[in-house]
């Protein structure tokens, strides 16, 4: 997609008051009927210091209804934002369904800024770029209208704005030091800014260069290009409604994705003495680890994935006994809430990354995006199939910040689940564990097998590994998972 | 209500093992019922060291379906809690409707422990005691349930247990140094501790001290009381359910709390060329302030009300042009979201208190409670009441932490706004502002001008003062806000 560059880049007094009643009308009407849509706006308002972005924001808060807007700004980040990855604090901020944020500062500014002052070569710049593309496509994909506008001053009109505000004393305090400090690099930076839009200029991404010698044209034409934008998804969406009833989960033959299960020795035991002794070992063990992980500010990430009835929650509780309460937070991954439902399906997860030093294990996680979604068809194949590639890009974030992760599935035998969904049927205090749905999935053991074997074939990588637990024997399965635990830890202080 | 105290401190194994399977049966089969009920559960486990609270609590989320409980652990505070008063942490981490959320650490833990190391005096606990009494109360009427538990072990006790944790290789690194040093200060601990209790013992909010030298005693005990306290409450709940149809408002005579607004001058105007240099002036002046209120680390809260059409909006850009977008935030309070409505009234409002240094702006705010929600009926009376209370408290808080507020409600006459509603529903891009419910509301304009005399009368404060606007004048209003909000700061700073 070529960026748009318009022909004409001035609005008379006369024209601009012409058509702003219409324009004007227009976005909120569009807004209104956006209210209830189920799908969000971004637009990053980026561009050379004298241009106008606050102006330009402002605008378009005076033009909307603020109440449907977020401006963003970011400022220095806070020590929970700096103990998480650094994309933690962007989705954070991530507009909800109906809503639109705008930006003034993004996920460009630190590589575009390092790059000018030559604090980062080319290739550091192409790296942090290939994961901004990542980013917004991962969430255009999701349905999120994306909008990045760099407004442009030729070096000369950039001179004369900025002496303009600070000759005018009522405006005077606008144009900061580094404004100045900025003009002087205005080559490099023009010249950055560019390789930065060619490389993450895409159609479902687009970058709009906006002319801004002329106030009136740059606020028309970027409330003008927001208001086409809108009006289009809104129309796509009434053509073919995304949320209209799911697609059925195909039934596709077995992948080569390798049958990973199948090569689980489930007969794997331990007696009661050696797992006693063991347990003893390696809860000491972990809980060193833990404390030494907390001192050094390093993280961990558990992920518990299984069977029903494998055993999950007494296997973390095995993990849980030996650590600090302070130092551990478990997650249990139930039915989204309304605000997490009105967000890409990763934020609910992004929300709970622990800060430097912590635990956090989740009880089922990120992965019923190609498990339970996949074969029940809460997400279309589109959608499932794209998520291996999310899910590492996510993983990978984690890793990067030197994240210990580790990854559980805990496998047993069909004959084992049913003998334990008797079981705890005939147990009082168990019998709430047990519920239809643990029947109906059980129905559908096959689909599952499939999933899994994919997952495990597509998203066990060099950083976030699956381990896959024997678990027919409870205590040989628990061992086994502080073990792999205690490892990982070993391996990332 | 006197402290549950109980007679037999022994649990045998026999008898333990024998009353086990009927309490956990009961504990899920009563969770499974709370799960959807319109309250929640906070437990708070505190003691001395060596009583094994990391032990209970592992144990609650043993006996419990894990999946509804929060364990709460409170490390360091953050630059992003220190940033905010201390309460917010508190407020971050309460439980939703339906949760549990179990304590180990909470407020009692920071006055407590500064007593003992002689940090702080008496006076100085009993004002941090009447801080957490007011914070529980308002819990409680919201209808959290609030339980509090002291685990206790004599002096002896307390030194055989840490040397029995110390001697077993497995159990060795339980024991960390302080825990010794508070031993030295066991009787200075258990003293100021018993003034804690006897100061925040309540019948909502009640304290249990129970003996910790058995285990399975202990845990018994604490179990069976939260098992009682649910079971109680849900009992009550289904003979009175507080969410049944709200109780209409009732028509009161006119309070004694003054008329406030009849005493705004609402002739009150600018001319445009005055209007003009005015705004210049102040903006400026405001900008500069916002800045330097960031520089001093200083938050601002403004807070936006006033009659449908009173021109609210227009005012806060006015204040907004003049700030630079990445120090304010703008908070237009619509309907609560689920995870919203799950919670007390005000944690959405303390979701949004900002870090230090940045300013926010409620369009509309926690005053609905006292004003929409009381004229509409949407609060019953006991709830709207105790509200003005509530929010003294909250602004305190807020006031305490340096944090500077300003309340504006923007008054217009009765004329006034019919001459507006019906200009809006004139113009094309204003008329989505009119709504059904803005022409219901006018007609209850008496009963709204009673909430709002009240509300100034009993919620303006040296710290948190209400400036009544005269808005007839729109001009003229503007320049008040922006006056006042210029002084707030000059004295904030």
């Amino acid at each position: 997609m070529p960026i748009s560059i318009e022909a004409d880049h001035r609005l008379s007094k006369k024209e601009f008051e012409k058509r702003l009643p219409e324009l004007r009308a227009r976005l909120l009407e569009t807004q209104s009927a956006f209210r209830k849509a189920d799908f969000s706006v971004l637009v990053i308002i980026s561009g050379v210091d004298g241009a106008g972005k606050g102006e330009v924001v402002q605008r378009l808060n005076e033009w909307l209804d603020p109440r449907g807007v977020d401006t963003q700004a970011f400022w220095q980040p806070s020590d929970e934002e700096r103990e998480r990855p650094p994309y933690w604090r962007f989705w954070r901020m991530l507009p909800a369904h109906g809503r639109i944020a705008i930006c003034v500062g993004s996920w460009y500014s630190q590589p575009l800024v390092d790059r000018v002052y030559g604090r980062t070569k080319n290739s550091h710049l192409d790296s942090a770029l290939n994961r901004v593309a990542n980013f917004e496509r991962m969430l255009a994909d999701d349905g999120m209208v994306i909008l990045k506008f760099a407004l442009h001053l030729s070096k000369k009109d950039q001179r004369k704005r900025l002496k303009d505000l600070q000759k005018n004393p009522e405006t005077h305090w606008r144009v900061l030091p580094s404004d100045w400090q900025h003009h002087q690099l205005y080559d490099k930076f023009t010249r950055t800014a560019e390789r930065v839009i060619q490389e993450t200029n895409t159609p479902k991404t687009p970058w709009f260069v906006v002319e801004a010698a002329d106030r009136r044209y740059r606020d028309f034409t970027v409330a003008n290009i927001l208001l086409k934008s809108l009006r289009q998804r809104l129309a796509e969406r009434i053509a073919s409604p995304s949320n209209g009833p799911p697609a059925k989960a195909a039934v596709e033959a077995r992948r080569r994705s390798g049958n990973a299960l199948a090569r689980v020795d489930l007969s794997q035991a331990l007696s009661d003495k050696k797992y006693r002794k063991l347990l003893a070992r390696y809860q000491g063990k972990l809980s060193r680890l833990i404390w030494a992980a907390n001192d050094l500010k390093i993280s961990t990430v558990v992920v518990f994935e299984g069977w029903d009835a494998a055993g999950k929650g007494s296997a973390i509780r095995r993990l849980t006994d030996a650590m600090d309460p302070r130092l551990y937070r478990i997650i249990p991954i139930a039915a989204p809430t309304d605000e997490e439902r009105r967000h890409h399906y990763l934020w609910r997860f992004w929300r709970h990354i622990p800060r430097a030093g912590l635990c956090t294990i989740f009880d089922r996680s990120w992965y019923g995006r190609v498990l339970v979604e996949r074969v029940e068809g809460f997400a279309r194949p589109d959608e499932w199939k794209r998520a291996y590639q999310e899910i590492q890009h996510f993983e990978e974030q984690l890793a990067e910040h030197r994240i210990a992760v580790a990854k559980f599935w805990i496998h047993i035998g069909k004959d084992e689940q049913l003998r334990r969904f008797k079981k705890r049927q005939d147990t009082p205090y168990k019998r709430y564990k047990i519920t239809d749905e643990d029947w109906r999935n059980r129905r559908k053991w096959g689909a599952y097998e499939d999933a899994v074997n994919e997952m495990v074939a597509r998203t066990s990588t060099d950083f976030a590994p699956w381990t896959l637990i024997a678990g027919n024997d409870k205590k040989f399965a628990r061992i086994q998972i502080l073990r792999t635990l205690c490892r990982t830890l070993e391996k990332a202080l």
